[in-house]
């Protein structure tokens, strides 16, 4: 399982200058096809179509976490003391797979599919694929070891929180990357002092009380990609008309079961079906786009308009919602206008905090005090304080098509 | 056609900082559908698979010709002398849509497909297209003038150099945005410099004295940047595979005409035919992805090979080329290992100078003295006249399976 | 006074790409003696000290804030029916001078020399001064409608907030230099958006709704750099000892006036003595770090070891102070070690809100609404609010030699 | 020798994110006088009045070159063969030490000054220092190994090529140090892969063919830094004035010894007199600048005059210089005009190859080919050998006052 490459591999990246493969079974999992297939989803969702060039993939963004990962167990100091060579690898290995179940367009695919990012990426680390073979290649018990620290049931709670916590290598990788790639100022923050000021302390990882500027920056810049990107209306605007398009194409099939024929790359949405591996793996962005090119000439006439918009990005427009008399008004203002509002009325609200120290108990942020007191980040930071016992910002809109304002 | 959008719109780029739209007419192509379409191809081609972080499109490269056309025209000195106000936004015109005509894998399809990019895109410009219908709106000679500043057939020869010459708006924007997000550092140039010190005598662009370093700087980047990323062997690899693919899918027509029954997205692939502007805004990455998928399970064990290949990435192996023996041992060696050597032999020469000021007369770069008088680059510059005089720099390359390493 | 260069000068520069001058007296007062003095201090003051690379000069600074507003004037939209273009460069040459008057190491020396900054600065702008020639010869009243843009006393309030308010040049070309030459993330923002959303209404500045989050980053950017840059407690350390030395040479000064002969360099130091303009302008860091080497040598141990402790960066330590009782101690432990608790202790406070909606009531941060109201942006920004009603950050802290601890 | 630091502090550097200091004897030689010394004179000489942000010092300068030699040792695959770790601490120690000879304005003052940088940088280490005192502390024959690296007599030859040759940690990081100051983008290449494909064959330091083309971007920087930078011609006015005040002031001093008795800071010009350790100490930008400030009062008209020019940058006009008679002409013009040409006519040529295979030859720089022979750099680029055998650039100019243009 420590088998080296002969030489260390390395891959130019903007983010962290270089990607570096020392072990040959990192090298192995990232040309397996399970894997590559993460190059056909956008890492952003929809957001691409906000900043035109948050084009980048998954794919990237798993490599990016890996390297964090691959950093952390290497710069870390005393962490030696809690991981073996084996754990090391271990642990870098889930970083590199942790997004491996992801469909299309991220996030959003989860409001379509049953069951979740994570639970696909642990079918298939642990089902009939080439990264399972692979894995166990090297261990017997490494597919069900990856799962464990991926869901946190592994013992060393230290593995997994590396991966998935307040302050993970998952979050501080698409922080920056999104930010580099959209081109703004917001996602930045200094990984390399919070990296330096990282340290474990039992189960924990707590930061240096000289590293709480950077971690307030880090969170800030949570709190400004959520708002000014991940929530972005147009964003919302164009998983709306995704939203409208699965849904009506579910409501053609339970009608009519042999709908599916034209569309192989939909088989997933059948009733009562959980989705097989193979589905799963031809399930990118590639079969959607095509699958939605196929619809633009769909007898059904809702389902082509859908299809159309997304090609097309005709946007829906949105407005704030502020009361149930909106809604209904524009329910009406859109049957007027012979637009079936179960597929073209959507509302949705946006809430955020940038952190919350009230309901991930165990997953917190902690700071080492110089006295070696450790305390919780928003008993430290007033700014932190303030965001997190301040108002929470919400935002709820409406979304609809164009033609309403015309 | 000068009518001016409310507001300036603007969109975050991180090349130019900001895209800027003050015409009506820029902001309707841009969300023509014909437009919208180049977000479905990478801007690199294959090289996404080398760097990985290269996974921009056609479209953002498009925006960020558009700006820098954009910036000469409001920027440039004397520039009013020489173009009127239609003049400007024809030209704008013409720089955000001169790639419209380009398939998927970018220059790698014209390999494949007989009109190459720039006939295509006079086709959609002149065609049944929406581009044309807004256009014409506009102005009805429009889409003639756009087609004859393209293709320099226009009489005010400034108007086609700013888009297509030694030093254009194409060329700049993509070496800087093939820079930022590969991630190195070769493609960069002084831009702000170079516009700074552009100036129009007669019909030529003309660069001032002062800004001869950021010139040679210009050219060095486009020396860079093919040797180390555009003429990548890896990249070639890719291409190699590609070609082979599509190889066998017309000699699998030939052969039977009905096979195409199965893959609607390659009816292009027909014989004598010529592609449809619709079969065009179909060929997108999307469907050549999708269409790889479908091929992944063909019976014919050829082609159902080389999808496989290209979805997870199981690249061609490449060795220098030196002799015809090379190639006819390893055609034999290739045989003996049950490859046909039709489609898993592949020769590839790549020879670039980053200027050469024999073959392109009139498009040359010119430098103002500053006793007015106007000399070519390379007569001014010692190491431009190095390149250009010096050796070539040529590379050919085999390329074959992995499996006859094993 | 609206003579133009005869081609617009540029200067490179890292913050803003270039410094572009369009007017013959900016260029003047540029090359003025007064002006040229600003490249002999630095912007930070002590802070080289401890971010070793931030040794910017306030000369620097001057002409990226004259750039911000040279930006400003040309860009914010209907600013055209606010200023005519007297006024304009009225406010250019404001934004370039108001920082003349500063003293070596900036605002530490404001503690030492009885008129502040900004009255010096007026001085210099009135007075026999390079500055002031320059200014008359373009209009008789310039100095004094420069001075009464700087202190705030000018009928139009617009033009002073520009350059001194919450959110001004000042500050905005600070927070981004002092960020670039310490190498740290902290204080960058997105300037572009501000200036593209910024506009104004009756005689304020107002943000457009659309840029809220960009105040907000900048609000968080000066909260950053306070604490991690500016107040850092090395910075106070030096500081400290500076304070100390001059404090000793005024004590040794009453005692013998004839003292300053051998300090030419430190006449300003005599009592109830008015520094003059020549002494002013000879009072830069070249001259005081040469009075040091002279000091060095001094009979008396207490100047000579301090001016060694400054040539040679040797630091006081510090400690958190809590109570009295802490200062009470200190100062019996440095009596003890033949240390004089005048020069070798220091209790220095620090505590800084990033953004105060209280005192500063007319130069406050407005926030346009969608509906064109106008909000105050602690109303509208949940962040903000947080920052300002939440506890202010204090530091108190003892500085002493570090002999106390061996 | 080999005591570590407690912790590995750590310096904030925007060129290599941060400087890290392991070893304790690292620290001392920082905090020594002779090395804080450093932080009061310019890096780029007199390019900080042509460059306005060009202001850092040659301390950070040192720190950096130290911090490239750290990475070298820690990171170049199969040092270990080559260096103990003694050896690896001197020639970090040297690394650091490497200028701190450098007078005011760095090479200009080597034309006053008998003793050149290198030959000073010696005296220091091995006399009557804090530099010696901390070497000898830590071993004995300490002072003696650096000063043998310095000067190329050590035995270990690889020792001084890191430091000193075509590819040096010198070099390398003045190039991007002086890039990211003066905010130009010429300087930049690629260390990390510079870093990374550097291996050591035999005693010399070797790039691996991969990475040809980053050593090629390595030379063309420096080609462009000399013509764009280094050498621009505002540049050279300001060391004609320095020049011709100094030879000024020589003359007066040899008509009458006590004129230096107002200049302290001056000692160093008596005729016959070999400078000392304190005076060399003493000698910074800080005491010559207040040397100016002195003799801008001085009854010398001509003394007065120069002091005055280089105080308020009242700079010489230039003129290409192409024969005798320009040299001559304008001789007599100055006299016309009351000028003595010995002061005020000052003729310099700049010559400069990036890279000369020629003179230097045991310091070239070699490539590791793939078939593991080893060839010069120019052999195997034909860029650089372009650049060596093509017409090296030349530019003769006459400096002269401005005056004589009215």
């Amino acid at each position: 399982m420590n088998q080296r490459c002969n030489e260390t591999k390395v891959m130019r990246d903007p983010i962290h200058e270089y990607i570096h493969v020392d072990y040959q079974i990192i090298w192995d999992l990232i040309n397996a096809r399970e894997f590559q297939r993460l190059r056909r989803i956008h890492q952003m969702g929809t957001s691409y179509q906000v900043y035109h060039t948050a084009e980048h993939s998954r794919f990237a963004h798993s490599l990016g976490v890996y390297e964090i990962i691959r950093r952390m167990v290497n710069e870390v100091k005393g962490l030696d003391a809690f991981l073996s060579e084996v754990e090391k690898i271990q642990i870098m290995c889930a970083g590199l797979l942790h997004d491996l179940g992801h469909g299309p367009f991220s996030h959003f695919f989860e409001s379509i599919l049953t069951p979740n990012h994570e639970q696909l990426t642990a079918m298939i680390i642990l089902g009939d694929s080439d990264i399972h073979r692979i894995l166990v290649k090297y261990a017997s018990d490494l597919p069900e070891q990856i799962v464990s620290i991926l869901n946190h049931s592994h013992p060393n709670k230290v593995m997994s929180r590396m991966i998935s916590s307040q302050l993970d290598a998952d979050r501080m990788d698409y922080l920056l990357r999104d930010a580099y790639f959209t081109g703004t100022s917001y996602g930045t923050f200094d990984l390399e002092r919070i990296l330096r000021t990282l340290r474990i302390i039992e189960d924990r990882l707590v930061i240096k009380e000289s590293g709480v500027h950077s971690v307030e920056d880090y969170i800030m810049a949570r709190y400004h990609m959520y708002w000014q990107v991940y929530y972005h209306p147009t964003s919302r605007s164009i998983e709306a008309i995704l939203y409208a398009f699965f849904n009506r194409m579910r409501d053609l099939i339970v009608k009519n079961p042999r709908y599916l024929d034209d569309y192989p790359m939909f088989q997933f949405l059948k009733p009562d079906h959980e989705i097989t591996l193979k589905e799963h793996y031809q399930l990118d962005e590639s079969s959607c786009f095509y699958g939605f090119q196929c619809a633009s000439d769909d007898e059904d006439k809702i389902l082509s308009d859908l299809a159309v918009r997304i090609l097309e990005r005709k946007l829906f427009d949105y407005a704030d919602f502020s009361s149930s008399d909106d809604y209904a008004l524009m329910k009406l203002r859109l049957i007027d206008l012979g637009f079936d509002p179960i597929y073209y009325l959507y509302m949705d609200k946006a809430e955020k905090r940038p952190y919350s120290p009230y309901n991930e108990d165990t997953n917190l942020i902690y700071i080492l005090m110089p006295d070696k007191t450790i305390r919780e980040l928003s008993q430290v930071s007033a700014i932190v304080n303030a965001v997190v016992y301040g108002q929470a910002k919400t935002e709820m809109k409406l979304f609809y098509p164009k033609e309403v304002n015309k």
